[in-house]
């Protein structure tokens, strides 16, 4: 039988409806069956809906048996309407074996869900970006969402990037971390900075002790990322977690009076005041080759030289 | 006796030296004693100097026995030092008379202070931007920078502009608030939102309860704005508040895809969720007119038609 996707739209509205529709295509040139919420390409001011069309939506994703419910894009509107969320319903879909896969805005939904019952969801794709691209979807992601459709999930690997390695000389993968070591059975999670960061302090961001954090963002200037970071840092979140593992950040502008300022400066900072070790390169975030990350579930996380891995064992 | 001014950096490095030296010039034609700290011009990456060399002009500005100790300029970098911070030492400057003045990066400081200690300080002017402009600097800030540094600040009142009342139409001035009404003796707290934000969830941000919450930022679009204040409402911080005043929400670019989302629409959804007013028009921000406006002081505020008025009566 064929797997079942579920489309829908609990952030901004859908702006290149082009893509919207090549990433339906693509999706069941893939060999999945294609349901679109009615809604999904409403529009509300920059939200795609009024926040009960959203919210609607959001309960036809959680009631449509889907194998998958995946977002149409991210941008901005779940912060507002979390206090609305049908969390039980969600969870109750997730036990039946549906998937919320999604990221950037997303991550505010599956750390309150995570936060309010402990259900997984999963930091992945979306439709138009990831499915709905000119040229052909990138090979990695959509071989990762299959595993994930599919149940064959195991886990995700990555090498660590040269110039990381040299930026975080010494941090992450001299004094810090070990040529080999582990993180075992620990909580991931964790998705966008600026999401996660507006979190603190609220009754949605997940009470996560000895867990793996992720983090990634896009066209945020790295003093506003160690902004962010700091804001963790100071809650004492981060001194909570065994590991920090740092994915994409792209499409910031560095300007000359950073004068020499930049992401590996806040990976160092960041790296020198924590214990647990700051690992860079996961690929995940605003790029085309992304990996699926189970949000809320226990991972391994293995280094062993330049090459990193998160296990997680079969989905299901 | 001239007053005494103390100038210094704890923040981002000062770019523009003719400003700053303007500034200077401008401080002293207007008959104060104005000193600089030995690093105001420091610079290392973006910061006015290294963590350790902005502390020590902290220090140094606290230990200046000055009648106002006042930024040379806001951008970033409190927010990381503010665990090193000795927050002592400047709420005894400030119990012998040293007021110390800024705004934008500077709201990390004054509230860490006022939750560490309880010290007020002043929301108020930076040298460059303020004093040092090319032009003649703006009427009302000199007056009330004066009034401040006298003793004679009583208050600062201003009008509701007629687009924010009609924006919010719905919320501020028809329902909420009365034509006539006060909220006496409540603690002002308050500053630039997204630094104020990021301290939600720290122990630096403080626990205000019945107070007046005032807000100003630059170069954050509405949805970003939106997304602060959530993060304050979702930690409960705006239910506490007798009042929240709006200040100055200057130089964003609002887009075509926005769709009529805006500002006001921001103000309307805030009014929507809080019983307390919410008030605009406060002249405070990254704008030239602005008053100064006692951090951690207990005031009344005071609604009669389209007038409002902060009153703290006299300084000391």
């Amino acid at each position: 039988m064929k797997k079942h996707i579920y489309i829908y739209s609990p952030s901004s509205a859908v702006r290149d409806k082009a893509a919207f529709k090549r990433g339906v295509m693509r999706l069941k040139t893939l060999g999945y069956d294609v349901e679109v919420d009615e809604a999904a390409l409403s529009s509300h001011q920059r939200f795609a809906g009024n926040d009960e069309t959203r919210l609607a939506a959001i309960a036809r994703a959680a009631a449509s048996g889907a194998d998958v419910a995946l977002i149409s894009r991210g941008g901005y509107g779940l912060t507002r309407i979390l206090p609305a969320i049908n969390y039980k319903a969600l969870a109750k879909a997730v036990s039946k074996g549906t998937r919320f896969v999604g990221l950037s805005d997303f991550t505010a939904l599956q750390n309150a869900l995570l936060a309010k019952t402990g259900a997984v969801s999963w930091a992945g794709p979306a439709l138009g970006e990831d499915f709905g691209t000119e040229s052909q979807p990138d090979d990695i992601m959509e071989a990762c969402f299959d595993d994930l459709i599919t149940g064959q999930g195991e886990g995700a690997g990555w090498k660590f990037p040269k110039s990381a390695t040299k930026s975080v000389a010494s941090g992450a993968l001299s004094e810090k971390v070990e040529e080999q070591f582990s993180v075992k059975n620990s909580v991931l999670w964790g998705g966008n900075l600026a999401v996660l960061s507006s979190l603190v302090g609220t009754p949605y961001l997940p009470s996560v002790k000895g867990g793996i954090l992720f983090l990634e963002d896009v066209h945020e200037h790295p003093y506003r990322l160690e902004r962010m970071l700091t804001q963790l840092l100071h809650a004492g979140v981060l001194a909570q977690q065994k590991a920090v593992v740092l994915g994409q950040f792209s499409n910031y502008q560095l300007v000359p009076h950073d004068k020499g300022f930049k992401l590996a400066s806040v990976v160092d900072w960041l790296q020198g005041r924590i214990k647990a070790p700051v690992l860079t390169g996961l690929p995940f975030g605003h790029v085309a080759t992304k990996v699926v990350l189970p949000v809320g579930a226990k991972v391994t996380l293995a280094v062993d030289g330049r090459n990193a891995f998160l296990l997680w064992g079969h989905s299901h």
